[in-house]
């Protein structure tokens, strides 16, 4: 298959058009600019899988009242370094972030806060918030679970989620250093990727829906755990972490078929350490640039043209993107337009590709 | 290679051996229960790469001055929720216990706490400190950073550590749910084990000492990160959350090699939730147990005899061992009641195995 060819938007304006189609489905202006925010971001960072293609799903959830434009977010602080975060379904961006800075005031008390965030929905890249904790100074680390999509360790079934980790540490020469990992082989909306552009996958990266080993893109539905059971239970024990610490299950309730068992909903948690408890934030982030400069003069590998740390490919295509535009392909933004178009929200001129 | 006849010895006997030994070797008769109770539970639980096997190490590095036997721990409290533990060079167990009763003791109050160790040695089965705190009722987080000896994605040499991370859990009728996860594709433990018994490794988990990828046992020395950028990546981020913070680097000082840059030494994390904060604690292990029963009832793929939930293998074995003892090759006992012999202490006799 041909790519179709894609246009570019620039990052102000597509964050204009969110944030007012957002307000047209109920959202306060405030929460409007973050979901916004927090969209157009993934996009920035090149993670087109978490960004402006989710709406449509967004416009979806509103109507059926999977998620709340207007939701009574509720915030508590059960211990002195702990917070949590009844979101209501209040979208994910607008708790995760609530989070983020609930977390980031706490722990600039206590040397570290947890910030537990029960029952939202969407909560996308989660390495926006623990950039946002990186940001004032300090590791951001965020876990997310979900609905399952992914086979667990020796079954052939999606039996966990694809759930998330994410851990921002500032530096001084090199800005946010993020990983930001699945615990799947690859993500669905890589799939969605290769299936688009009819490009086989490789081996033991995922499952059809019956369960039988695939490379078809087309066929492809359930991704294995990144190296088998560490990723599998690596996801289990966030569902821990997460949904079960907080009294909201989310994969016991999915597979013993309660009545809200199979509908979209996610928990969080955001941990914000204060650097400065350990000693000097300076010598710290001067500490993350020497780690990364050796990592970068390690020798290479064969067809290895450079070694990337954590999150450099994403910063460079921020800058890229920043400047540029952000690249969206057709059928998204055509989906995008007609949702606008229905709330009354204008569209706005694309840029010339840079 | 025909493989030779290991000998059991019973978990008590051999833990009063070890303790003994560490007393001769001038350690505290408390931190020699504590080294013999840790590196005994690794044989427990199947893990021999961690056991008694490390002690001819110990005994090496008690000589260098490497590890001290007995050290000027210091611990301190620089905020409400942070423990800080300056190990001087003590033995990983005496240091990763402290670290796991201090987190206890102010993750109670807290909520949750974050015990640093630096300058430590040999943490050794990491899920043995998070396992205490489940014991206590919370949530166990456990990071360990040491020596790079894993290759990082893109590089073919020795950039990162294998750095664990672990995580436990109660449950109340699973026990302790413990996940306990090297970054490597295959711990270095294992390639000795296949080199013992010649078999040849799979393709991807190891590279020669020279960099070539290799599935040959006898020349595979430096493990593959597990999901290549995700393990290395998680690797160096550990290395951030314990060497950098506390400002003690190890990878940095290893590839610019300063004087004491390829010096053995550890910095380690031991993180405590207190599930009580969040809600009830019975509905808490309640929730486990309910993730689990389902896990367990998943689909299996084929091949695959029964799902496990993480930990679950490593019960079974702790079990078997407890009552018919543990299996020793004979070379790792020979090395060790060599060692035994020079410090007076008296060898046990061996059970005849179940």
């Amino acid at each position: 298959m041909n790519k179709p060819e894609k246009i570019r938007i620039s990052a102000d304006a597509l964050r204009e058009m969110v944030s007012t189609m957002f307000e047209k489905l109920g959202t306060s202006a405030a929460d409007a600019a973050t979901v916004a925010n927090v969209l157009v971001w993934a996009n920035l960072r090149g993670v087109d899988s978490h960004g402006i293609s989710r709406i449509p799903r967004y416009v979806e959830m509103f109507e059926s009242g999977e998620a709340k434009a207007q939701s009574a977010m509720q915030v508590a602080y059960p211990r002195l370094a702990v917070i949590t975060i009844e979101a209501d379904s209040a979208p994910g961006p607008v708790a995760m972030r609530r989070a983020a800075s609930e977390a980031v005031a706490v722990g600039r008390k206590m040397g570290v806060a947890w910030a537990a965030v029960r029952g939202t929905v969407h909560t996308g890249a989660i390495g926006y918030y623990v950039s946002e904790v990186a940001d004032a100074g300090m590791i951001g680390i965020g876990l997310v679970a979900g609905v399952p999509n992914m086979a667990y360790a020796g079954s052939n079934a999606a039996g966990v989620a694809t759930s998330p980790i994410a851990i921002a540490v500032p530096s001084e020469r090199h800005g946010t250093v993020l990983l930001d990992m699945a615990t799947a082989v690859i993500a669905l909306g890589k799939i969605a990727q290769f299936r688009q552009s009819g490009t086989p996958l490789e081996p033991g990266m995922a499952l059809t829906a019956a369960g039988e080993p695939t490379t078809d893109p087309a066929l492809a539905e359930i991704p294995l755990p990144v190296g088998g059971a560490k990723g599998s239970g690596l996801s289990l024990m966030i569902e821990f972490l997460t949904s079960v610490l907080v009294g909201n299950p989310i994969v016991a309730e999915f597979h013993t078929g309660t009545p809200h068992g199979q509908r979209h909903r996610q928990n969080g948690t955001i941990i914000a350490v204060d650097v400065g408890a350990f000693g000097s934030t300076m010598k710290f982030r001067a500490g993350i640039d020497a780690a990364i400069n050796a990592i970068k003069a390690l020798p290479r590998a064969a067809g290895c043209k450079e070694i990337l740390y954590p999150g450099e490919r994403g910063s460079r295509t921020f800058e890229e993107r920043s400047r540029h535009g952000i690249p969206i392909a057709p059928g998204p933004w055509q989906k995008l337009c007609k949702d606008a178009q229905k709330l009354g929200v204008s569209i706005p001129e694309a840029v010339s590709p840079g």
